[in-house]
């Protein structure tokens, strides 16, 4: 594989960021989170002041065999019908993303049958699903470097096209939770039944399914945690491959990725495992319900914007973050200093 | 003083915006604290898909005597330049306001001085600032009825203009968090020092020194708090005043009032006591740091969408809160159903 050169963070921009923060008109601090938001991207994009003109989120579908064992609510065709639904505009990635003013890359990173035959579609399909890791790896290990490479290019080639300026990571995929928490629980350490939730919301028997087959394909397959690349090709998922290269694809460019819930936070951390310089460049939008995903921000030292009690998806939470990312560097660029609005500074 | 018809909450819409999540492409349940949110606007509004066109945020200023006491870190000018920062769009409101497509109202309820020449200040200056409630009450008990009442009338008087969608309800005054922590202390018969927080960020010593300047003012003028008018009168501000007064006439109005901080919560549980149909026309935008924030939500049963550690006051909070509110709204307007889209639905 490509070997990733990740940047070190600017700490010439963060340290003047932190100066102009405590030079605007408001108290010491008073902004909290978003203050350190703000010197955050400042240290990734190098500017001390960053300005955010083409937000992107990248919505990547694919299908599970694991499916076949019956640990979604859902049918497996689902993901195929949600990848239309992205293509017409009718879902909640689509409405949050208008909303915030963000474009929608809708991915088909192996989705199970053929491709939907629409506009917009970005197809990268390695293999029309993976394989059910309760019998079989999810994928060939070249194959799971493959769709990796595919995310650092699809990412490459939409950046030097019109260069974006925040990304956001998104997913769909009946029965990719099983696939995040298989993952969570490898790469992490923590027991299954600690990173294992109810997705899409199953009940308690499905969930006690869905950890039992979690945990026989852990035994079956023994990935290597040392190994990330192992651990995608045994019981990983397309899309989290793929989206794990367009983290460092962005993260190359010095353009922030924004985490969305419990699947695109394993892409992320699988990612980190390959680039240990990554978790500067990742900023979490929202905490998940999903039990593994505090568990996966805590591995990645991050701590999340938003706790709205989601659980969906789509790039959802990550669209919600964007208003507030942006908020942060307006403030800080456009705000006015004490000197310029002829405000008394602090007495005491 | 006029009596406050507030209309109750309209269960039929709450019933048929609940309906429609459940039928909208994604698990059910799946967006968390955004479904609630948008039932609970389906109630105020009376529609069961609300939409929000104008927005408006209105940050009252006002001085405090008790601010001679040296309670607060920054000197008594500050509130009247912070106005014209306000005026000249320099502040973080100002900034945050225009990102979220919303007008700042500024309103000098009480501003020590004479109030600003600038255009767009709305002047209701019932007194150039409250008396130092350490050794006099803060004003009369006719000026804070009339307080409130500038409030009522402002808020009538802007939305029968041009109708309002949705109010927020911001705050600028020198020492107005000791009068807040006082109202809290009053209203919801709690310990001073436990509601008692930093402000705009003081030392231990002044810290100490604020919570024992409130405990002999309440025991020297010994307000009544099955009497709000009382409290308003004894301890209170005329920016509290008048934010309560804005709340009532839009909820009265079915508009919903999202609150900030500490002190315009404190303003919120004290229109609250005078209305008691109040709660249900209110949201909470964020969690402030100020210690006595969570008390004043706990009393209205409000829960934070954000928390963000800030304690900045202004409209700060409420103006990032109206993102998420108008992404709820449009998500539960815009999204596909089911049927629409042709995904199945759940299978278990």
């Amino acid at each position: 594989m490509t070997p990733f050169n990740i940047p070190p963070i600017d700490q010439n921009a963060q340290a003047l960021a932190r100066r102009r923060w405590d030079n605007l008109t408001k108290p010491l601090g008073s902004l909290g989170v978003l203050e350190d938001l703000g010197i955050r991207v400042a240290g990734m994009t190098g500017s001390p002041t960053p300005t955010i003109r083409r937000k992107v989120i990248f919505t990547v579908a694919a299908d599970h065999g694991v499916a076949l064992e019956g640990v979604s609510a859902y049918p497996q065709e689902v993901t195929a019908q949600m990848v239309a639904n992205f293509l017409k505009g009718g879902a909640a990635i689509n409405v949050l993303a208008r909303h915030a003013g963000a474009e929608v890359m809708v991915v088909d990173a192996g989705v199970a049958g053929p491709s939907a035959a629409m506009d917009g579609l970005i197809v990268s399909k390695i293999r029309p699903g993976t394989g059910n890791f309760a019998r079989e790896p999810a994928m060939d290990r070249s194959e799971a470097e493959q769709v990796i490479e595919s995310g650092i290019r699809t990412f490459q080639k939409i950046h030097r096209k019109e260069p974006v300026d925040l990304v956001g990571l998104g997913d769909m995929g009946i029965g990719n939770t099983t696939a995040s928490a298989a993952l969570t629980a490898l790469l992490t350490g923590s027991p299954v039944a600690e990173v294992t939730g109810r997705g899409t919301g199953v009940t308690d028997q499905i969930l006690l399914n869905k950890i039992r087959v979690i945990e026989l394909a852990l035994s079956r397959h023994r990935p290597n945690p040392e190994d990330p690349i192992d651990c995608l090709t045994k019981v990983g998922g397309l899309e989290i491959g793929f989206l794990a290269g367009i983290a460092l694809a962005a993260a190359q460019a010095r353009v922030p990725v924004v985490l969305d819930g419990f699947i695109t936070s394993a892409a992320g951390l699988l990612a980190c495992r390959l680039a240990p310089a990554l978790p500067g460049y990742l900023i979490a939008s929202h905490r998940s319900v999903e039990p593994g995903h505090g568990i996966l921000l805590r591995a990645m030292r991050l701590q999340p914007l938003l706790d709205l009690q989601m659980r969906l998806g789509e790039g959802t939470g990550a669209a919600l973050s964007f208003f507030l990312i942006e908020a942060s560097l307006k403030l800080l660029s456009e705000m006015a200093t004490f000197s310029e609005a002829g405000v008394s500074e602090k007495g005491q």
